[in-house]
């Protein structure tokens, strides 16, 4: 058997790894355009900024160690150009020599990942416009800042290229602004999660230049211009475009191979595309999420890795098949930790789930012992049947752990209320007796019991100042002196039994408190002396962050 | 109504605060022993270490700042003496005045806890002699400390407790010596992964005097001297008693309720004990192990927590579950995090079930980028079902984080094989693209599909070295000069290929490598040339550590 994969990094080198250990005699020719093969894409921003130092850290094995490993024959600067499906060759050039031949395969693997969106502007292709992908692209910005010692760059694009780019070139003294459409960072945290990443950049000292449109770029003054729509253009010395990623098409397309969306590859749970012996895995293929079942490109290194197995598997005669992705993905923003799995509110919205959430702030771990910090968590799950759909959690510790247990709830197709059953392991340097898994667990239940009403931020402006409902914020008098939402007045929890007779039982009550946790027993005290009563989620440190 | 709680800490204050927020007008009373209610147990160790300076910080409640909040009557220093199930009241005396009363109950709830076990030996109750549970016990080890400057301590006991004052008063720069019967620390670990914490206590200076039995303690030249069997005393300023704890049975007993292992309470489900409208949750209780379904008893806070609150719901009219514990814990030890959840292979065996496991030495993140350590993970499933049972996790950095994943699939009845296909999220800090736990994954799915034969470190020593089979070291030359198992020879895994002909076909062979996975490599290299080939599990980094 004769295997030939196209792209030799995290979906690729995976698949020749494995199938080399499934079958010792497959021939396996690997063909990848670039210089080098197993790079660690992930770890290329921090090499920029000069956290990763060693160059062969970048690449985790060479052409040789995998041949003397696995006996694959990795061709680098070696592009396939065409594929023949009916001859069963690819056509392959040689990037150094210029020479072209074809090469015969009894299964082929397409692994070709993904590209830099190039945005269709003029100025797009000067030299101080970069993007990044591959090694050499690392190279080439590493190269460029340390020859001409840029101080400003312009980032077009806030995901999660742009941010960790971001955050290394502020690393080594640069001024940095992030330009984009959206009106928010990182597009699968919802827009109030998605604050707190806002600030934690600001408080680093990037700009961030949110709803703004690039039109174009200029060079000036030995920088650029990012031409803006209806704005002043933004100068600085560099700029990269990291707008998102394309998945690479061409082979694909022109081999006729059903294509998705983006032009992706369509591939069934077996990583099979629709031509037969045709297998195609990554950032290159449509793939269904796990949670909404719909099509979705989802172009992160653990689906690229597995599906490269299970393309693997499936050659070597086996019967693998990949479940779906869920999107599940962490970033570094600074000290900051922001993280995600599932759908978020906005996206299961608009998929049509009829969904609620609960926001809280609990600790990292015990309060009482040092080091314990706060992190902001908010799960969906769907109003009828409580499944488990979605989390996005900011924080500073622990924020990871608690993403991927829910994560892994998620997986077993666990509902909301069954986080509060979860048995975690607790000691104070870790965690909380009550978990911050186990605590969104209790609030869901009480929703579900009708033991907890909610608020919500977008009620925040349109409840009446008229009378007609109490506005009624429980947390101490300095706090709330020290800043509260318009229209609410005070009483500290632990005195509202004492001074019920302020309050009128036939208006119903929307509560709040600084974290959610003593409004909710301000609430639990209302409803027990006859009030109808609705607690705001996410408290008030959750409303200042997302509001100012 | 009106609800009777004894004990006012994790059991009994969780109650406590649940039934007020759903019931505003019942009467709730508490009873505690003690001089402090809803205090931090798991933070006892830390304060004695000078990690926790402030004496305010162990207590999360006064009994004035609950009863503001909760209008929960909390008794301190008030000890149930008896419970009268027919007349509905408890005898109760006021440790401060010596009074004793009656108080009826409606419902009442026992959260009485555990108490460390009392060996029965001449010496206990030496004012040298110390066991740690309370506040006041706290404060009493923290006095006699900062009073008499003691240079070293003797703790009996190589639990969690033990462990982590073996820590904190080594912090304090004592001589510690940690004494106990069983020859390893930590029970809930098997003896193999038992070792790694041992080598850490002793890298950090704790002396450990394993498989010792201690006959008494007799005051000598101003210290203690501790009595072994068989062996010369072992002389310190303070000893403290750490060897488990025993629930408080003593009420209970004298009412009647059933009791079970240890004389803890018999509760169902729904927390009920034998006799009607009596409540018991936490320490004191006995519960079924979620993995095995067999009666257990598991002292550890987040249980005893949701324990007080399934309680506090069924009072209230609710119908809340408690789904039996599954033991998932963690503890610190100086730089290392031990975790644990589900049962260990040794308790595995014991209750009959036939097991197998995967040992492995992953990153804790991309070790490409700087900071990630190795930690050693041992997977223990059902071999007939792959029904995941528990696992042991040893490392520096990212442990408690698998080990709640890892508790969440156990939960949710996942199989090992199905680790392969969480999608947990990852970036170069946190993780890698095959996450720890999905690692495990593909190592069980191996053995389930043939691809992976194992041989375990307890064949090490009976393999024949007759030359009947092969013993093969796929480490490179410089590693096996290192140091090796006796009787193997070495070919380093990218030679095998080449130097095939060094190895008989009609032989077995067993391989090792350093971690299992180059060895991994080679078995297949193997299988694919006509081989019977067997993978060394854990590798020979997990030997070394185990057995030197
Ligand atoms: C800067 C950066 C940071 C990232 N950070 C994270 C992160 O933190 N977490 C995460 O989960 N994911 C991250 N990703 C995404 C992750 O790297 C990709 O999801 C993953 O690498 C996709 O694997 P793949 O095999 O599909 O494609 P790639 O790994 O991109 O490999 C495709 C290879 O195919 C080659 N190729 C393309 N066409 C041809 C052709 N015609 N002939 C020959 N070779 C060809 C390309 O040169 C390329 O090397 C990051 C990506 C980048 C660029
Ligand atoms: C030093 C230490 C460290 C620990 N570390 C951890 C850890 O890291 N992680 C973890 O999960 N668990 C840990 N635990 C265990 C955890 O604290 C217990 O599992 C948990 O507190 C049990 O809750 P409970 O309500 O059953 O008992 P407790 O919290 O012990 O409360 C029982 C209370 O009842 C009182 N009482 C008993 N009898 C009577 C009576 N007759 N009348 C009135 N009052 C009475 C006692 O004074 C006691 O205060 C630790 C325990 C200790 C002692
Ligand atoms: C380097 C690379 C080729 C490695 O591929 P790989 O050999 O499949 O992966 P690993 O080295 O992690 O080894 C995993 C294998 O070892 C096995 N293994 C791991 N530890 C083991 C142990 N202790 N004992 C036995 N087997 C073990 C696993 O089961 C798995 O084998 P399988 O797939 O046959 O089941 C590939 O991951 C790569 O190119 N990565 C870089 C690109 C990338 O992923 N980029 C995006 C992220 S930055
Ligand atoms: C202090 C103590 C009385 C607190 O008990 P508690 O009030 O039940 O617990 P918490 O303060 O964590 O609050 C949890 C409640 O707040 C709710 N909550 C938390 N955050 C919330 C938010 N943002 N919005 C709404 N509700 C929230 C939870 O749903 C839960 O309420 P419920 O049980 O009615 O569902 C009790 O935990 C205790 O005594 N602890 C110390 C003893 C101990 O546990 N020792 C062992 C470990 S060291």
């Amino acid at each position: 058997m004769k295997v030939v994969i196209v792209g030799g990094v995290a979906g690729g080198a995976t698949a020749a790894a494995r199938i080399r250990r499934l079958n010792e005699q497959a021939e396996i020719v690997v063909f990848e355009r670039s210089g080098y093969i197993s790079y660690a894409n992930c770890g290329l921003p921090y090499y920029i900024g000069d956290v990763i130092t060693d160059r062969s850290d970048l690449t985790l094995q060479t052409p040789e160690s995998f041949f003397s490993r696995f006996r694959v024959n990795m061709n680098v600067r070696h592009e396939v150009t065409a594929i023949h499906p009916e001859e069963k060759t690819v056509s392959v050039k040689n990037l150094e020599t210029g020479e072209e031949f074809e090469e015969s395969y009894d299964k082929l693997i397409l692994s070709p990942g993904a590209k830099p969106t190039q945005p269709r502007l003029p100025g797009v292709g000067l030299d101080k416009l970069f993007t990044l992908r591959t090694v050499e692209d690392t190279f080439h910005i590493k190269d460029y800042i340390n020859a001409n010692h840029p101080k400003s760059a312009v980032l077009a694009g806030g995901g999660f290229i742009g941010l960790e780019l971001a955050e290394n070139l502020r690393e080594l003294g640069m001024d940095v602004i992030i330009v984009q459409r959206p009106k928010q960072l990182m597009n699968p945290f919802d827009a109030d999660m998605a604050s707190f990443i806002h600030n934690e950049m600001r408080k680093h000292g990037v700009k961030l230049a949110l709803g703004h449109t690039v039109e174009g770029f200029e060079e000036r003054d030995g920088g650029v211009d990012v031409l803006l729509k209806d704005e002043q253009p933004l100068h600085a010395d560099m700029v990269i475009l990291a707008i998102g990623v394309s998945p690479e098409t061409t082979l694909a397309k022109d081999a006729g191979l059903e294509l998705g969306i983006k032009g992706s590859i369509v591939v069934n749970d077996r990583m099979e595309t629709s031509i037969s012996d045709i297998y195609a895995v990554g950032d290159a293929v449509q793939v269904k999420h796990f949670v909404t079942g719909q099509d979705a490109l989802i172009s992160l290194a653990g689906p690229a890795n597995k599906q490269g197995r299970i393309a693997a598997d499936n050659i070597c005669g086996g019967d693998s098949h990949y479940t779906g992705s869920q999107g599940s993905s962490v970033i570094k923003i600074f000290g900051m930790t922001a993280a995600t799995t599932g759908v978020n509110e906005t996206n299961a919205r608009k998929t049509g789930l009829d969904v609620d959430t609960v926001i809280l702030s609990p600790m990292s771990h015990a309060g009482y012992y040092p080091g314990g910090k706060v992190m902001t968590m908010k799960v969906v799950f769907e109003k009828a049947t409580y499944r488990l759909l979605g989390a996005q959690i900011v924080g500073y510790e622990g924020v990871d752990k608690r993403i991927d247990v829910l994560a892994t709830a998620i997986r077993a197709g666990m509902k909301a209320t069954e986080l509060k059953d979860l048995d975690l392991a607790y000691a104070p340097p870790y965690s909380s007796a009550k978990d911050p898994v186990n605590m969104a667990g209790f609030m869901v239940e009480n929703i579900a019991n009708g033991v907890l009403k909610q608020w919500h931020l977008e009620d925040a402006d349109r409840l009446p100042r008229d009378g007609s409902i109490t506005l009624l914020d429980t947390r101490t008098v300095e706090e709330f002196a020290h800043g509260h939402i318009d229209g609410f007045f005070n009483i500290p929890v632990d005195e509202l039994r004492e001074r019920l007779g302020e309050l009128d039982k036939r208006k119903p009550v929307y509560v709040i408190c600084q974290s959610g946790l003593r409004s909710y027993i301000a609430c639990r005290i209302l409803a027990g002396n006859g009030f109808d009563c609705y607690n705001f989620s996410g408290g008030f440190r959750f409303y200042d962050a997302v509001t100012n």
